[in-house]
C-alpha cells in the first residue's frame, strides 16, 4: 500500500489529539483513503513530557525546522500556533513544495493573503478547515457543499469559552466573573481570556469566514468587535423573560452591496435553532440562495474534534497527492482574479432592534424625556419596562426598540447618558430576529 | 475560460431547480470553478411546459437516450427517479466513461452495489449527496469530513412530510389524518404518502448512510421499518407532558460487533436539538470517536436545496475532469475490497425504553396485574400514569419503561394484550435517550 509521510509541528493539546488519531485510527483512515498516512515526525521543544500516546521510535524530534524542509514529508501540520516560528516554518514548508494544513486562525486572519499567495504559486494546498469551528466542517461546506449557491449570511457561535460563560449566567444567575472563573478551572478558558471573551477569536473566524462566503479580501480592523464582559444576569434575565437568549456572535451579511461583519453579543428568539447551542458547544447559520438557512452544530474546539478536522484536511491532500495531480482547490473559494471588492458596511450604518438598560432616578417625566429623545431620532419603541428593585438609589429601566439606525442609537444614548437623571453607562445590546423559526 | 458540458435527465421539481441555479448562477459557479459549467441539453417527456426558465434555444429535447450517450457531454444529472428507465440512462451513461450525478435513493438503495461497481470499474464518479437530506452535505460530511472517525451512531430526522405531520399534531392536537391531509393541501406531500409516512423513504435513506458511515453493505430488507400512522395525539401530549417529543428517526448504532438499522417513530428529550427540528426541516446527528456528537440541519427536499445539492457534487467531479484525474473518490467511504461484514442486530434484540399505552378497563386489580406481567419479563416501570378521561368505555394507561429487551417488551404485550381487561391493541414507541444535551 502507498504511503504518504506527514510531519507534525507542535505537541501541544491539538497536536497530541492528531497524534493519537494517526496512530491509534490507522486502519479506519488506510481502509477509507486506499493508502497508508504514515507520521514520519512529530516536533515540539519538550519531547520528555508524558503525551499519553505511543510514538514509534524515531519520530519524535526537536528540530522543527528539519521537520518542515524533510524531503521525505509531503503534507506539513502546524500546530504551533502564533504568527511568528510557525509563519516562517509554513514557508519553508511551502517552499519546499509541500502542502500544509493549519489551525492557526490568529496567523490567517492577518496573513493568510500572503501564505495563500505562496501556495498558490507553488501549486500546493493551505488547508485549514480546524481553525473555525472545531469538528463542524464549516469551510468545507461553504467552499464545496454550497458551491452553487450566492451566500447572503451566515451567523455563528464560535467561541465556546462566551457560550459557556454566557450558558451559565443564563442558567444560574452567575454573576460575569464568577462564571468566567468557572470555565477558568474547568480547564477551557485560557489564564488570559481577553481573546475569547473580548470577541477577537470570534472576529478571527468571521474574517476568514467572510473571505470564502463572498469571495472578498477582508482585514480584521474592517471587523466591529465587541466582547461579553458588559454583559449582566440582569440582561440576561430580561431577555429570558421577553423571549430572547444572549450569545456572543459572529454576523456578516452580503446585500450585494456592502458587507457586514461585525462581533457582537445579540438577543436572539428563544424559537431559533442557535438559541438552543448551549454550554462549550459551537454552531453557524448559513443562508445560500438556494439552500435557505442551514445550521451546523457541534464541538469547536478541543482536541479530538479539532484533530478529527486536521485529519480530513490531511486526507483530502493526500488524495490529491494519489491523483497525481495538484493542490484541487484553490486556497479561496473564488478562483485567483476573481476575488470581488465590496465595501464593508460601517457598524454606525448597520440596522438593527436594540436592548436598552438605563438606571435612572424614579421622578416623574424620565420615562417621557427618554422616549421623546429616541423618537427625535426616528427610533421607535417596542417595550419598556421599569421595575420596582433599586440599584444604586436608581431604579432599572429596560427598553427593546424596533430596528433603527445605529447612528440614531448612538447619538440619543448619547443625550439620553448626559440627563442627570440618568446615572452610569446605558447598557445596549443589538437584536437579531432574522432567523428561521424552528417552527418554520 | 474552459467548459465543462452537462446533460440534465428529467426536468421536474428538482431538474428545473438545477437549470435555474446553471442558468442564473453561472457567474458565482464559473468564478469559484475557473472553469464554465454549461447545460448543453436538458431531456423530458414534456418540454413544452413552461418551467420558469428560460433555456437557450436548442437545450431543450426528449430525447434521454441521446443526451446520456452525448460524446461531448461530462456529467449526467439523472432526476427521473425511479428503478426503471433512470437505471438504464444512468446505465448507459456511465459505459459511455460519463460522471453521473442523481438524487434517487430508491435506485441507489437497490441497485446501488451494481452502479456503483460499474461506475468503479468504467473511473467514474457516481455522485448522490442529494438523495439523502437535501441541502444538508450529509454524504460529504460522512465521507470526507469525518474520514478519520470511527462512526458509532447516527440519528436522522430525514423526512420532511413526516416530520411536518408530527409538528402539527404537536403544535395543535391534530389528528394523524387531518395533520396528513394539511401537508398533501399545502403541496409536500404526495397524493400517495405511503413512501413517506410508512417510514420507507426514511428507511432507503438509512441504507445509504449506513453503507458510507461503517464500510458495510446493508439491505432494505435488513433494516426494520415503522410508519408514524399509528401515532394519535394523546401520546403526544403525555411525551410533551413527560419531557419528550416525538419524531420519526433513522437510528443506526455500531457498537462494533453488530450493527443497528431501524426506522420507527421514537420519543426523545425535549433537551436534545433534534427535539427542535420541526415542520419540514431535516437534521442528522452524526457521532465518531473523535468528534464527539455533530449535527446538520436545513432542509431536506425541496427543489432548490436539492438542485444545491445535485450542484455540488456537479462542480466537485467538474474539478476532477480539470485535474485531469479519474474519479476522485471511490463512490462508497471504504476502498473497494475493505468493505466489512457486521452483521445487522434483529430488532427483537435491540434495547431501549418504551412508552407503552393500553386501554384498560378501570377495575381493582389492573395495574398490579400488567406490571407483573412487565417485572416478569425483567421490565422496569419507570412511571404508570392512568387519568380519569374514558376513551371507549376504558381508561387509558400510560407507561414508560426503563431499558429492555424489545423480544421481552414484545412477549409481555401479547400476554397484557390477552388479558380480558385490555381492550384495543396496545400503543408502543420507543424512547431514545442518548443524545448529547444542549445543556452540555
Amino acid at each position: 500500500m502507498k504511503k504518504i509521510k506527514v510531519g507534525l509541528l507542535g505537541l501541544g493539546t491539538i497536536g497530541t489529539g492528531v497524534a493519537r488519531i494517526l496512530l491509534s485510527n490507522r486502519d479506519v483512515i488506510s481502509d477509507r483513503l486506499g493508502a497508508e498516512l504514515v507520521l514520519k515526525h512529530a516536533s515540539d521543544l519538550d519531547i520528555n513530557r508524558d503525551f499519553g500516546v505511543k510514538f514509534p521510535d524515531g519520530v519524535l524530534t526537536t528540530d522543527s525546522e528539519a521537520v518542515a524542509s524533510d524531503p521525505e514529508i509531503d503534507i506539513i501540520i502546524e500546530l504551533i500556533g502564533g504568527t511568528g516560528i510557525a509563519k516562517t516554518l509554513i514557508e519553508k514548508a511551502i517552499s519546499a513544495g509541500k502542502h500544509v494544513v493549519t489551525a492557526n486562525k490568529a496567523l490567517l486572519a492577518v496573513h493568510g493573503r500572503e501564505l495563500f499567495g505562496m501556495a498558490a504559486e507553488k501549486g500546493v494546498s493551505l488547508a485549514f478547515e480546524a481553525s473555525v469551528g472545531g469538528c463542524m466542517p464549516v469551510i468545507k461546506t461553504m467552499r464545496e457543499s454550497l458551491v452553487a449557491n450566492r451566500i447572503s449570511a451566515f451567523t455563528g457561535i464560535l467561541n465556546g469559552t462566551c457560550n459557556y460563560i454566557l450558558t451559565r449566567i443564563t442558567e444560574e444567575g452567575l454573576p460575569f466573573s464568577e462564571a468566567l472563573a468557572e470555565a477558568q478551572a474547568e480547564g477551557f478558558a485560557e489564564a488570559d481570556p481577553t481573546l475569547d471573551i473580548e470577541g477577537h477569536d470570534t472576529a478571527h473566524k468571521l474574517a476568514i469566514l467572510a473571505a470564502l462566503a463572498y469571495g472578498i479580501k477582508i482585514r480584521l480592523d474592517d471587523i466591529y468587535v465587541e466582547g461579553i464582559s458588559g454583559i449582566s444576569p440582569i440582561d440576561i434575565q430580561f431577555a429570558q423573560k421577553t423571549g430572547y437568549t444572549i450569545k456572543l456572535l459572529a454576523i456578516s451579511k452580503n446585500d450585494g452591496r456592502a458587507v457586514e461583519a461585525r462581533v457582537h453579543p445579540a438577543m436572539i428568539p428563544k424559537s431559533s435553532m442557535l438559541s438552543h447551542v448551549n454550554g462549550q458547544l459551537n454552531a453557524i447559520s448559513i443562508t445560500g440562495d438556494a439552500v435557505g438557512e442551514m445550521m451546523l452544530y457541534g464541538h469547536g474546539a478541543g482536541m479530538m474534534p479539532t484533530a478529527s478536522a486536521i485529519l480530513a484536511d490531511t486526507v483530502d491532500i493526500a488524495i490529491d497527492i494519489l491523483q497525481g495531480g495538484e493542490s484541487r482547490m484553490p486556497a479561496m473559494p473564488f478562483t485567483a482574479g476573481h476575488m470581488k471588492e465590496i465595501p464593508i458596511r460601517p457598524i454606525d450604518e448597520i440596522t438593527t432592534g436594540y436592548y436598552l438598560r438605563l438606571a435612572a432616578v424614579d421622578r416623574p417625566g424620565v420615562l417621557s424625556k427618554i422616549s421623546g429623545i429616541l423618537g427625535n431620532r426616528n427610533i421607535s419603541l417596542k417595550s419598556m419596562v421599569q421595575t420596582e428593585r433599586k440599584l444604586n438609589g436608581a431604579v432599572p429601566l429596560f427598553m427593546l426598540t424596533h430596528p433603527a439606525e445605529e447612528s440614531m442609537m448612538k447619538k440619543a444614548i448619547k443625550e439620553i447618558s448626559d440627563l442627570d437623571v440618568i446615572s452610569g453607562r446605558p447598557v445596549l445590546i443589538r437584536i437579531e430576529e432574522e432567523f428561521q423559526d424552528t417552527e418554520d
